[in-house]
């Protein structure tokens, strides 16, 4: 029998419904493969980005050339431009305003071949290091009121350039997604006086029904009713609500947990595309009590289609406490590279 | 420079950022190619398919045999099913019901490789009566709230099988895309005392700026802050909320607007994936002064990634005044089959 689920977080009904895997189109999952060997964000090829806005570079090299772990620098085809101001203004009963934002992408690597999965743990760190120094600078704006780092990798899941990147936008409204976290988190904190996502991981790790692994402060679980199959929630184990906020030692063991995930990942569904999205309180925001920071994380495996698009219910076809428990036993020996 | 804007409706605000159409991978429209020219929904192969629920063939020809122009038949792989109640229950904080509800397959012609662009307009008219007799009947069914019909054309758009079909899934839950609008137009209908679909219609009367084509009281524009490159709306000129109510001259005007736009479009776009999806009132609301129904179409021409997923921002690379555009100027004869 199929399943209708509600998230706790924002009330969206799921529908699990394991018949339809039988569908031989329904689950194909397709391995990333590398169809270049070299690219523009590649070491050597500088000068083929926009100029440098962060980078970690051995000492006594220049700027804009060799030598990098990371670098940041401005997409080159941005979808909202760094300069003006909102003018908000109405087309008749329309509403519109000016595209300002800031659209950054982090070259994670000068290895075209690496992956977040496979490089030195030191560098995983390095990455999100960038992410939280991006924030915290982006933050000083004032037309920025969030700013949405996220990944796209393989080109099922988006990636334009197969280099290892991500990417953030930096947006002067608030992204609905993040609101209705926020009203959604703020009704529950309202009823209980505790945060939603604590009182998951504590469901979760009691019952461990879709506990995947917790380790140095992070855990990550699959959501009782997730929209994907093995969509999956990386969070603090204790409670934060803004992901600039970590120091170093976290940004490592968020790193650690977070290239364990993938390695399991890719285990079980050989190296398959997926997105991840950053989801932290806005930038405006002080600390919540309600809101508790999490990184989503979704493999690429189905097509949304008209029914999804057209009611916003979404059908996935694995059971979560089944994908947990699949990548909870990936042996230790299968996670090595 | 980028613009953000508003949809009137359920408040989203989308991206309209046309520099990145530069970016060759955003915009490489996939032609629909048949791979098969036989298969289970071909005439002959009525036992494959679980036995009709409604059909249209010659008299005296016996069911669930040959002799058909189009047919109603249970999804063989239901994302819902139809029997049980729904038994609503907890596990720990979360909340779930059964997945009760029907899932139904629109066969729309017997000809593997008609489609709805070129199909008799008789026959267009008949696939869209199927579409609300279902409605009326399920209707009948005190279980359900809704019942979303909708069509995914072409593998990319997620039909799994390409001989020409729609589908309509009834569920228990008022869908959260339909629950938004009702919730926004009813809002605006507080405020000004109008339709808010009414009102755009109107406005898109007056300047042309988005109006695609309107004939026999039917209309097509395309929406101020469209998610995707060429996502359209056709909806009655005049007020009405129920698609059901549609009388039979109602559904041939219908069917007749509905094919001159896909007309338009694979002029313009050479037969692209597309999907549609029919939003109306719930089954169980009376007439509604604030709910306009309408059928949103969406051609696949792009990828959705972690930003959207992630932000619910929708980046589009094509103004919907250029879309409009370039659909309103296709000459009559680009448009013959």
């Amino acid at each position: 029998m199929p399943e209708l689920r509600k998230d706790p977080v924002v009330g969206r009904w799921v529908i699990i419904s394991t018949d339809r895997a039988l569908r031989p189109s329904d689950f194909a999952p397709e391995s990333v493969q590398l169809k270049t060997t070299h690219c523009v964000f590649c070491e050597g090829n500088e000068d083929k980005t926009p100029p440098e806005i962060l980078v970690a570079r051995a000492p006594g090299r220049p700027e804009n050339g060799p030598g990098w772990t990371y670098r940041v620098v401005s997409n080159k085809f941005p979808a909202l431009r760094i300069e003006g101001e909102l003018e908000p203004e109405a087309e008749g009963l329309f509403d519109r305003m000016n595209g300002v934002g800031a659209h950054e992408v982090i070259i994670e690597t000068p290895d075209h071949r690496a992956s977040l999965a496979t490089m030195p743990l030191d560098a995983v760190a390095d990455v999100l290091l960038a992410y939280r120094e991006r924030v915290r600078d982006l933050k000083k704006d004032s037309r920025f009121e969030y700013v949405l780092v996220f990944k796209n990798h393989g080109e099922a899941a988006g990636a334009s350039l197969e280099h290892p990147h991500s990417q953030l936008i930096a947006t002067p409204i608030t992204p609905i997604m993040v609101t209705e976290e926020l009203l959604g988190s703020a009704r529950y904190f309202e009823r209980k006086e505790r945060c939603v996502w604590c009182d998951i991981l504590r469901q979760e790790r009691r019952d461990r029904r879709r506990a995947i692994l917790e380790r140095d402060g992070f855990s990550v679980i699959m959501p009782f009713a997730p929209r994907f199959p093995f969509e999956s929630w990386l969070l603090p184990s204790r409670h934060r609500s803004a992901f600039e906020e970590c120091e170093l030692d976290d940004l490592r063991a968020l790193g650690r947990v977070l290239q364990e995930y993938l390695r399991r990942l890719n285990a079980v569904l050989g190296d398959p595309p997926y997105n991840f999205m950053l989801h932290t309180a806005p930038l405006r925001e002080p600390a919540l009590a309600h809101f508790h920071w999490h990184l989503e994380i979704i493999p690429k495996l189905t097509r949304v289609a008209g029914f999804e698009w057209g009611s916003g219910f979404f059908i996935n076809s694995v059971r979560p406490e089944d994908a947990a428990a699949a990548l909870r036993e990936v042996a230790d020996s299968a996670m090595l590279y």
